[in-house]
């Protein structure tokens, strides 16, 4: 079957059937199919979508694309989370040795940050020495062994997903949601999972900016997930700011730590509290504990004691990188860069954060990338001195950009400025967790 | 400007403004486009549809993307005709000289065979030793000189197009009329015409197959010829069968010279009155006569008289090709061939013919392209014996299948038989011209 008459049924809003969904994704693995025919199908189901049937078959044929980890032996309830992506989201980093020291096995298989957010690796990789390079073997002992490991999304699992991903980012066909939970899913579902916990993210800083498109979008990952027989979860937590206090990559590892010290200040309270009530409810899913409050009783547990901090000193071991951060955070903040307050002119209320401006100016500096080939500079970042419903004076400092030249202050300190709403009244409070969808 | 937010505008259904069409075509031609958000681009615009003003800039564009002809000194009327393709529809072989002896000059930039559909370039190179390659000085000296040259299309007249189009071909996105529009009038109106005749072709062997998405190309074609100051009409012409007798590019040739030697048999006659009537409204639109009717009669006395049979055997001879076919057709026929009569098992009217299907057919075994860089072999080809309204009787030959092979009639016999639909009640009677929009 040619791609064009494949291409021709969805264009015409036609129903793809399991054989050409096959097709497609062979084609798009193979080579088979040119990229612009894959870019030309893609659009058409983004503009005239896909059906319940043909997402899981889409989500199928991608898992299928690659390997299927086996981790039956690994000795623990294997459960993992899933963020779909904001500004300032570090809970991978406190949710893996947090889990993994209350019992479970966390297969974090992360990604890298593109466009306004941050990646789960670029974090790590700021951890000096630390390499996110291990074979499937040594990844899968240290799962049954420590309980967690971090590694980056191999060319074995779901190669698919990882062509149709970079193109979709070129063509603006990423917020469509078949092809968001067949991109997502296909990775998940590949890793043998026991259950899964989704973060989808929702507000300025998410790809789903309003509640009904990130419900939407929960749902329909976790129908997805329950169609392929893993217990799944969504829990939609607000991204209309940059969760916790630290926006940039080494920064962010910093808050982590902190947090796991037992030292998180109030402005670091929102990426505990998110962190928390995820590995709860991975805890209640893998069966370690009965019901979300104790879960959330053996977490408090767990960091007072110091055994979360372990496991993450234990990775960071493993993993060939430096521990004595875990002893001196500080050692992650870079010492000469330049502190540049940002400073409101107005008074008020923070009312509102323009999260996906604030993340893109970061990047711009160097602190994610614009495009996948991107360098990234660990160091710089965003630490914010106030929240939503704050009230401000005129003068206040409303955060700090770390940067490395006066060049880059002046290319977006104005930016974050603006990023920021400031009105008379005081906003209604949101809660961080929006909804769960289960 | 990034691609990603020109192709978002369009995939949700807004208006580009005129540089946003700007840098898409530039980017097209420059490269700083990927194919594959070209082709996202033009799926999005195939379903979301671009409105009078987008068509106009598009075009435009396209236009502007490379040289634009001046013929101010031909010294003759220049007047085009372009059809959107069928199957057997050789008139440009026959309007050209006809035209050219009444007074016209007629850039005739030509295209090849893609699909079901044959191409002027392609039925030319039957001829011996015949070379469409002329330089843009020597082709307008043939028109002022001869009335007519025979040329491909440049990489020098709308670029944008040529890559456009290959794309469109892989990716579904032909039908669609604004870019048909764009495609076709961006390379007529580079030909710095004074008017210009369309033949749209509607029925099973035309990209529209219905009269009303014909005529909507049609006015869509007109008004846009229109707007950019060239007289411009559409005739709207069956193509339910296949024009005249003959398909295959060696056999078209000699269905001309049959025609222009004033032998055409009945099976032919379709072809010279088509030819005749888009000639004679390119006679009208070029001032050269009043009305149709006496340009008609022009036409008649140009062929009856030989003067179009001379100037045919003037351009075979300035372009390299052997004169002798003029005097002698039957060069042109391949005497080896295996001819395989198609044989109606039932009795009853002809009345349909899947024509792309036929086309497709003889294009399977090199009478045409099935990609671009497919070769051709100008000799194969089929003849009808019938033509819809016909009275067949069961044992009755439809047509013959000229072919160098037994594997190749066993390949395409059925297919061809297949093609023919017989049923026991009369059709109605079609024109041949349906509709014309000026």
């Amino acid at each position: 079957m040619r791609p064009q008459e494949i291409i021709e049924k969805k264009r015409d809003g036609k129903t793809l059937s399991t054989d050409e969904i096959n097709i497609f994704v062979d084609g798009v693995c193979d080579g088979g199919w040119a990229d612009y025919q894959i870019s030309a199908l893609v659009m058409a189901m983004f503009i005239r979508g896909l059906d319940q049937g043909e997402q899981d078959e889409l989500t199928r044929a991608m898992i299928h694309s690659g390997k299927v980890l086996d981790l039956s032996d690994v000795g623990r309830p294997v459960v993992d989370k899933h963020s779909t992506g904001g500004v300032g989201d570090k809970t991978s980093l406190i949710i893996a040795p947090v889990a993994a020291a209350c019992g479970l096995a966390v297969p974090m298989i992360s990604g890298r940050g593109l466009g306004h957010t941050g990646g789960t690796l670029d974090k790590l990789e700021s951890i000096p020495g630390y390499s996110i390079e291990l074979s499937t073997e040594r990844f899968k002992e240290l799962l049954g062994k420590n309980g967690y490991a971090m590694i980056g999304q191999t060319g074995e699992i779901a190669p698919a997903d990882k062509k149709l991903y970079a193109m979709r980012d070129a063509t603006a066909t990423v917020p469509c949601i078949p092809l968001i939970v067949a991109s997502i899913m296909s990775k998940k579902l590949a890793e043998d999972l026991d259950a899964l916990v989704l973060d989808v993210k929702t507000g300025t800083g998410a790809f789903m900016q309003t509640m009904p498109d990130s419900l939407a979008l929960a749902e329909a990952l976790v129908e997805t997930g329950k169609s392929f027989g893993v217990s799944t979860q969504a829990v939609v937590s607000d991204m209309n700011q940059p969760l916790g206090k630290f926006v940039g990559n080494a920064l962010e590892v910093y808050e982590c730590l902190k947090i796991l010290r037992g030292e998180a200040d109030e402005l670091m309270l929102p990426t505990l509290e998110l962190s928390t009530e995820l590995t709860a409810r991975m805890l209640v899913a893998g069966g370690l504990v009965d019901s979300i409050e104790s879960a959330k009783g053996t977490i408090d547990e767990v960091l007072k004691c110091g055994a979360a901090l372990e496991k993450f000193r234990e990775n960071v071991e493993v993993q060939s990188g430096d521990p004595r951060i875990c002893d001196e955070p500080e050692m992650l903040v870079t010492k000469d860069l330049l502190s540049v307050p940002i400073v409101v002119e107005s008074a008020g209320f923070l009312v509102g954060i323009d999260t996906k401006m604030m993340g893109n100016s970061i990047s711009e500096i160097g602190g994610g990338r614009t495009r996948a080939e991107d360098k990234i500079d660990h160091a710089v970042g965003y630490s914010s001195e106030v929240k939503i419903g704050y009230k401000v004076e005129s003068g206040d400092t409303l955060g700090i950009l770390h940067c490395r030249t006066r060049e880059q202050a002046d290319q977006i300190a104005t930016k974050l400025l603006n990023s920021h709403i400031v009105a008379a009244e005081m906003p209604i409070k949101q809660n961080l967790v929006r909804a769960v969808v289960s």
